[in-house]
């Protein structure tokens, strides 16, 4: 790689300085912007790792961004045609892919300047010419540190799923006939086949890349360097594609729930109680393959799931969110007692910290080994709290950390996430059991000094 | 691999309960016994990542040992004598270089059989014959999942450093002259090489492994199965072997210190300040390339390295154990108002947990990912508090459980690490600041209902 020019140094420690300002808690170290450039053959799951390893690194308070060409592609020229365009021997249409590609990188390299952290850039890249292109744009130009991602696959069974996911999919084919698009798709494979030229360990010894094969099977993995690479490359060694189901649940109503109590480690209700057995007779139901409980150290998740006969977990990390000064209170004691905390909390629920306690964005930090082992494993139920599960509901729906705190997590119902192609299928199933309701809204008055009667306009009723 | 008999399988599995019982916070799932190989010529690092992850996973609350063929070669044929010992055609001492093997990997499945969770085999295990019998005494015969891990060099700067390290630390030449001595180990060295059969990614396809180049440049990792084999493979992929130091330090004395009371969020005291100054000027003294400051969020650790000229980041993860209703208390207080509570933590320190705060153990699975960090840093000071530096010196210097809630960090004093062959220098370094003594050890007494004047009789005097 080229020396650094030092007035580029210059500019990038600024910009370090003003990252490590903005987001000193989760990530906790200083992110040098770095591009993430997938490289493959078509129907090698790069759009699926591209968009997952971003929906990640986001979660974890890295500012990601995915550039996919093929979005500009058919940006630019319209509806997808066949396979003809994607010939090299088609100077015109090379060309126009070409125009795309750098579009593409270009908007990505005016992203990371204007502050973004992470760019990915979905393309196949599979020549030398190309990534030689990219490494000259990014790191010699622009001092980025250039990761590849190469998945490679010569499992016939792999590419053949992957084929037909893209055909249900891909935009490219959604008004062609389900055989036609198979064939047309994979023929345009075949004209990648032949220029592919993939990542080399000695050719390309000195570049940073991870190499994916045939979905996790085997890794190589190059110069890794720095947190972010270091990140990716532990999380793409832990995902996998196998289907599953994952079950997320908060505890059975508890008795502080029915007083409007926040924290604490209550006993549930009697409605609490109904729907652990509910719970139970579902889950027998559904019959699931080598179930795992997971549950939080408070006794509300523990009684809910006591009688399902499955291995359960109990982690810490899995606990509510710490209320510091204002465990065990009810929101209208807090709007009393901290009227300036409870505006702050309004005004920015994410990084809002009790005093004495936490934010969410501190939850997120300390659900991440949660969400990583949730990835390794296969059918689990998670029964935790409402702050927890707006966090890893967040992770799987892909929500910012603005709506982050105000995903809607109901009691008594069980939110049933399914892998589909790029993201997951998320699913409410109530289980009919009461249950009071302790989603508090956004207030429309969220300044300092507004009326009691402003601040608990959105409490919930609670019985007691 | 051959299929699991079910009386083992049924073993196993009440293996695996007992042990998520006894372990459920720090790692959060069930340890399958796993027996990770290392693979190598000599010189080529392997004991250094064999003790080095020993300790980590250890540390991580996963019970592991590690078993030195070599170690049990010097306890059966008494002191190395030369070479010649390693020669493939010396049938009589091949067959003890086996036995001794076999001893050790006996020793290993024993200790697993016995409630260990993971055997690390520190031998070369260089030809495909000793790797399969390894298979089928491990996997085959007792359901074990087994890592290789392997270290290759072609590097000859790097074989060259690891000669003349192995030639300072290994026993076998410490009676020998050191120009004879590389000249021997160079010769056993040769040896091994005519019949090193390296894993090979087509042939051993079907097992599971990590293959490191020249200390962490490239890596191939194949079959990752589990958790313990994730966590390895995370963890040899940060560590790296640059020179470098790691400074440790408590925050500077504060008025909380000063009456005795644990916890909180107060300011440095004039002795703080003082120590604060004396910090800066040491730093400076010593000159460090590239140091980086790491401090908690609390104001005490901030307010101590304010003045240093230094990049500082900020860690949750570095604040002080959460006492929950201790908090600001002092001992005497404790002792009156949770006689019962202070007993028990004076019992089983590491794993009692203050009620609504934390335990030890809880801090040990909140300090990894600074761990994970500090292993990928070069230079780095730490400044933190008293239970969080016990539980990173216990890491550094490899204390259990036990003896880590006891690790002596004196207010003031800087913790100097440097990495030596197979572990870490510690130096304590004062500064020769004033402050009072928080360190209160274990009482004589630490049974249910002892008096008072019992509890209290340990705790350190506190001028306020």
């Amino acid at each position: 790689m080229s020396e650094t020019p030092s007035a580029n140094k210059n500019q990038q420690e600024a910009r370090l300085h003003h990252r490590r300002t903005m987001c000193p808690d989760v990530t906790n170290v200083a992110i040098a912007p770095c591009v993430l450039v997938m490289v493959g053959l078509p129907a090698r799951g790069k759009t699926f790792m591209a968009k997952k390893l971003t929906r990640y690194l986001n979660w974890i308070g890295i500012n990601t961004k995915e550039f996919n060409v093929g979005a500009y592609r058919r940006d630019k020229m319209g509806d997808y045609k066949s396979h003809e365009f994607f010939r090299n021997d088609n100077p015109d249409a090379m060309e126009k892919r070409e125009q795309c590609a750098m579009t593409a990188l270009n908007d990505l390299c005016n992203w990371l300047d204007s502050g973004g952290e992470v760019g990915v850039f979905d393309a196949t890249n599979t020549t030398r010419e190309r990534r030689n292109k990219i490494l000259q744009l990014c790191t010699n130009e622009r001092c980025y540190k250039t990761f590849f991602i190469e998945s490679v696959c010569d499992d016939p069974t792999i590419i053949e799923s992957n084929v037909k996911e893209v055909k249900i999919s891909s935009p490219d084919y959604k008004m062609m006939d389900k055989e036609k698009a198979v064939e047309d798709f994979q023929k345009r494979i075949n004209h990648y086949e032949i220029f592919y030229e993939p990542l080399d360990e000695e050719h390309d010894r000195p570049l940073s890349f991870i190499k994916i094969f045939n979905q996790g099977e085997k890794f190589v993995v190059n110069r890794v360097k720095g947190h972010v690479q270091s990140r990716a490359v532990y999380y793409l060694m832990n995902i996998h594609v196998l289907p599953r189901t994952i079950y997320i649940s908060r505890h059975g109503e508890t008795e502080m729930n029915l007083e409007g109590r926040i924290g604490g480690d209550s006993n549930i209700s009697e409605n609490g109680k109904n729907f652990a057995e509910k719970l139970k007779e579902y889950l027998e139901r559904e019959n699931i393959e080598n179930l795992r409980v997971w549950t939080s150290l408070l006794k509300r998740t523990k009684q809910t799931v006591e009688n399902i006969n499955a291995p359960k977990e109990h982690w810490k990390a899995l606990n509510e969110i710490d209320a510091g000064v204002c465990e065990g209170m009810t929101y209208e004691e807090i709007a009393t007692r901290y009227p300036d905390d409870f505006a702050a909390r309004d005004r920015d629920k994410y990084h809002y910290r009790y005093p004495g306690g936490e934010s969410y964005q501190d939850l997120v930090a300390r659900l991440e080994p949660v969400i990583m082992e949730l990835e390794r494993q296969e059918n689990v139920l998670v029964v935790c709290h409402q702050a927890v599960a707006r966090c890893l509901l967040a992770y799987f729906m892909d929500q910012d950390s603005e709506s982050l705190p105000y995903v809607k997590v109901p009691l008594h119902t069980i939110i049933k996430l399914t892998p589909i192609a790029y993201g997951c299928l998320v699913e409410h199933i109530p289980l009919n059991v009461n249950a009071v309701d302790t989603h508090r809204e956004k207030p429309r008055v969220v300044s300092k000094g507004r009326s009691f009667d402003e601040a608990i306009r959105t409490v919930p009723v609670h019985p007691k």
